[in-house]
């Protein structure tokens, strides 16, 4: 049986780390958070006292971490976890960092003989519990083949995007694109009800036309239009503005270092940052819509 | 048999006044380009010498003209179509052009017993050839209901948006979040490519994800993704650039009169205008990837 | 002794007009508002009882009027003052207004042989009181040699901006630019404050090097760095927000009729609307500061 | 007499340089370019073989590089230049860099018990020439006055932006203002002129007015206004585009560092580099008027 190491029980690891344990794997999980910790050693887990106490014996290593450089921190330089893995070893990095971060990853990696996947998710936390992630995965087609039963356990969709890296890359671009309409889809309401339709009404006709996007399929961020979206219960739950500030400014680094011009992506970026100094950066990014009403 | 009186027979004119036929109307056709109403004699129709000409003996007259001051200009002041129409007609007005003009002719109707609906469209040439155009109408549900077995033979959408001036406020809303979507298509699939990815890979990812949207659905404005798109085209054929930047210039007038802030939408207008100052006003307006790429 | 009839009498209109009777004119003064009538009278003032009546024996028309829908009324259509000047008078439109509502009364008053000279100012309510503010002029030069005196006694700098029209263009283009320095400058002090530094030491190093702008030099949007700004003072008096968002309004609609791309320019506009649903509105439009820090 | 080390000969470096010769201070020079070395040995500088060959016998290093990698390169690491520079001696960091890149030389330094000021300069390479160019220098006071004679050798104005770090901060938020007010000014000027005004008219009028900015004082972007300005010489010479880029691209470094939304300088980057992709980075960073005429 394929035993696995599982760092960063956050509010996405921690689900996905269940699911796995769900699907019949060994898992040895750890995190600075020790009642994450425990809470999955009650559900079967071995609770690790360390990184690399997780990692010992495993075969397998995932890592749900929040930023580039806590990636960066737990594989490379001295005492990174690079050096205390068995060879033939697998790394799914599933978190959502800088394209650059996970190829300085890969190398090293590649460098001992490891293999490495960056497999950053979307989904948000409603897709970690249910197991229905989105995995964008960069790197070898071998590795990616090795991984997928695992993968599985956690998603629904697994989309090779390409070389290391790639999956990072894929998935600034997918959120960078989702900011641009979700803002675009505020601005459209808050325009069409001030020059008197009814929000419901506009919401259908757009959605059935060009304007036809995700958030009018499954997140509009009109309150009350979806029960299920976050606008419909004041924004809550979802995924933060802050998280796609983040992601957000990953795009511009990625746009930063090839000199792409991304005028919407980077006014997106600022709407956001204005929403945040507001003190909305905890609520649901579809929180953009109160930007336009008043 | 309803007797149509249809005054303007451009690109989009000219084709719904054939499926009028085609569907059995008796049709009295009018432009000032003597061609096109040969064109539909042909076919037909009656060739009127004006436009008052035209709504000689029709119930039911439908516009489709450049903008809001050819609307207001045919039926307005003296000499206007309203002062020669009879007592029970109807107005189809489905030029794009601003709500408020469309309200100007509203009421001058009204004041007149006449019944009236702003009709705008979407669909482009291709719908109104096949007779599968969206309607987004403004105006009384009755006078909707009286016009439904027009509008069906030239459109397979039918909203009703709201009161008066209704379908046209849905129409600048819709074709703005349109423009803003697929600006934001255009930079993620730029930026994507910069940073290594395939053109196809990214796009089918994004799509299935939360970045999903019409122009990644049907109109993908990467050259060679979709055969039947205009970007597999060199941007022939399709909606015109100019054309778009008139809709989003209608979305900025109708954002001033209300005081809506709509920053991507403003900056969706900006960067049209780009691309027309570069001479690329007659292509699709999916050629907005050209100011991305090198 | 010219007799001047002044008409409209905000906070712009009213020391203007005391102005002009402080330079030894007779001034014939009308506005809804019968306090500032009645308080320009007891400074000397002709109080009339109308548009019409404050016309009636004068050779020199000033109207300082809130938008471009007043002025039009104001002048044009039955019972406009046009109809009831004096062969010979000369009109001084002073009011901020779009330039082709302004070229419309320069034309309906030269087919009836009066002098019109579009005259917008800056400068503010201080400019006013003090009699110093700038003139913008567009019209024929002659006619402006025959307005210098009276302009003389309101304004210190007066420019012959070009001909019809030609001062609103330029009011709407220099207040632009303004919005636009003023919204960089408050973002780049509030960039180097988050980065460490001090204040008063960042706008110092930018006034006198090329970052060197009117609002360093003249209008700080930094609370506390300068004792006469708006800034200082809970960004009290000055030039309010929601004007700014006018004018603004202004530039966009001269630039709808170019076709001319302003990206910065509506960017402006729409922070500024921003600022306004925020409650903003009556406050000095420095207030922009304060959207860029917590 | 003090001897200075000189590293980094570019169209910047090689001018300061030939300065402090002409100061009578003993330079030992380096560069990759050999050329700019020899140029600088006729002139009576030593040509030194590397740059710890430079640094050797000097009290003073001062480096004029392209970017953060190369100033990271230089000083820090195994065989970087701190290792091997006498204690007690000074250096001065002129190149422009991330202000946390100029805080890691810093700390470094500091750690080793060397002086070190961040002091980027601006006037382009007419200033270096002349020996006018602004210096805007963060670290120790004392330090500072040391560097004074130095500094004053090759420049005319020398500002303390504060501590660490801070020089590049004040630098980059100059740059970004000022690329805010050159872009303002080229829509303002483009706009007006396509609205029937005279450019050297609306120039002068904003010049006067509130609209004033060093755009339009030293540096108008219109063709034509101004004999001096690059925009007379088909916008040769000056402050390439590609480096303004890159400087914005240094303040949305910043401004990700600290959460800062900056709506204006965000959009000047990306139309920077939308002028960067039309061929124009090595123009004048005020042909972005190019952008807005046809």
């Amino acid at each position: 049986m394929t035993t696995i190491a599982f760092i960063g029980l956050g509010h996405m690891g921690l689900p996905m780390a269940r699911n796995l344990l769900n699907a019949g794997f060994a898992v040895r999980v750890f995190d600075l958070v020790a009642s994450a910790v425990h809470e999955l050693a009650s559900a079967g887990a071995h609770a690790a006292s360390s990184a690399a106490d997780a990692v010992s014996g495993a075969s397998v290593v995932i890592s749900m971490l929040p930023a580039s450089q806590h990636v960066e921190s737990l594989y490379l330089g001295d005492g990174g976890l690079l050096g205390s893995m068995a060879a033939g070893s697998l790394i799914l990095e599933c978190s959502t960092i800088a394209p650059e971060s996970a190829r300085k990853v890969h190398q090293a990696a590649a460098n001992l003989g490891l293999a490495m996947l960056d497999a950053p998710v979307s989904g948000g936390t409603a897709g970690a519990s249910a197991g229905t992630l989105t995995f964008m995965v960069g790197g070898d087609a071998a590795a990616l083949e090795q991984a997928r039963p695992i993968l599985a356990a956690m998603g629904s969709n697994i989309f090779h995007a390409g070389a290391d890296g790639a999956g990072q890359v894929a998935k600034v671009c997918n959120n960078q694109l989702l900011a641009v309409l979700m803002i675009g889809t505020a601005e459209a309401m808050a325009l069409g009800v001030a020059n008197g339709l009814e929000p419901k009404v506009l919401a259908e006709i757009m959605r059935q036309s060009s304007g036809g996007n995700w958030a009018l399929e499954k997140y509009n961020p009109w309150p009350g239009l979806m029960p299920s979206a976050p606008a419909s219960h004041e924004y809550r739950g979802g995924f933060m503005s802050e998280l796609m500030a983040k992601d957000l400014g990953l795009a511009q680094q990625a746009a930063q270092s090839t000199g792409s011009s991304t005028p919407m992506g980077a006014l997106a970026l600022q709407l956001y940052r204005l929403l945040l100094k507001q003190g909305q950066g905890k609520q649901d990014f579809s929180a953009i819509q109160k930007l336009f009403v008043e």
